[in-house]
């Protein structure tokens, strides 16, 4: 499968406020882009903190390119998923909508109430990793439901997670005309810090995009 | 006076590791291009976390750019500034050897011996601040010794204060291509976070380097 890691970040490689509030720091072009990766992948995903901090629909915007999957007899959305090893998601977030279908990766510890809790709201809850989810685990049972191209929006701690296990392939970073700061503001990988030697990139490509630049990555494999 | 800040940071916006150890995120050219901008400036500065972390000696190493600097009346070497509220830089650091002047300042609650010890290896210390250094107050005292350009070079913490005063003019940041992960790795902007508005910059420039991109941005100054 492939994994495309893709976020905004401040000029100083913030993804939001120390508390974890969400600042518009791209524009409609970078918007567009983002919507443009949704509708070419079969799936999105996001960890439990960035639904709870942000209540994202995780969904393609552009009616053209909802035709153009159904045209090519996809679904007319991707299918959203949230790494979220207890349940923690609100049952009325905007992820559990019917406006695509959602998958929801728990772990053994999750309570047995909340699964059923998700799956009345028409989630599929699947169960991979004892007390958090198994991430390489979770990709093998989207690979086995159809997904081959997997789109991750973050948040810091999911990244730092799929940058840990090796699993995603190509990164691409929007960094914004602005500093947000803060020493516990989320990044593009927070977590303990990774093991050497230390997740190493290339640099594919460079684009100029609202008042800022996109920088593109690909991951190299050891 | 003109404040330029410039980092390396990794693609996930890292200074260093969470244990603060320094990485090689640049390579030669990007070593050549802060060279150059430490040959144009009148002072270098540093936080003491960056001193007590790298030990850096913040000179400027290509003996043609000192040559010119002595062809055009100037010092040898920038002024070296480290901002240590506490004076907790080692005596034996490489700061305060004699490659070149260095200031330091202290504010009040620093110890009276330590002054001693300082001036003693030849470095003026400055008192400015009551428990922290007052920033404002030092980049004055600077320009009363006649810095009209200062290249500030980290650490995340310095550089917080050093936004939040609005004492930057301008931003090069080289994003160089790993991740280094870790919620608690230090970055550009560290301290609380910023009170809004947010320090708004404009993208002035992309150049390729080594392995990386630079990017050139300015303060706006509202």
């Amino acid at each position: 499968m492939e994994v495309i890691v893709n976020v905004a970040m401040s000029a100083d490689g913030k993804l939001a406020t120390p508390e974890r509030e969400q600042i518009r720091i791209s524009g409609p072009e970078d918007f567009d882009r983002v919507d443009a990766i949704r509708a070419e992948v079969d799936a999105v995903a996001v960890g439990v903190g960035t639904v709870l901090a942000d209540d994202p629909s995780l969904t393609v915007d552009d009616p053209d390119r909802i035709d153009e999957r159904r045209a090519c007899g996809e679904s007319a959305q991707p299918t959203r998923v949230v790494v979220d090893s207890r349940l923690r998601t609100p049952t009325d977030a905007q992820v559990l909508d019917d406006a695509a279908d959602t998958v929801v990766f728990a772990s053994a510890a999750a309570p047995a109430d909340r699964i059923a809790a998700f799956e009345q709201r028409g989630a599929t809850v699947i169960v991979r990793g004892d007390s958090r989810v198994d991430l390489p685990a979770a990709v093998d049972a989207l690979g086995d439901r159809g997904v081959d191209a997997m789109l991750i929006e973050g948040g810091g701690e999911l990244l730092a997670s799929v940058f840990a296990t090796g699993l995603a392939d190509r990164v691409s970073t929007f960094v914004g005309p602005l500093l947000l700061g803060g020493r516990e503001a989320p990044t593009l990988a927070d977590g303990p810090g990774f093991d050497r030697p230390f997740p190493e990139l290339a640099l594919d490509g460079i684009d100029r995009l609202d008042d800022g630049v996109v920088l593109y990555w690909s991951v190299l494999k050891t």
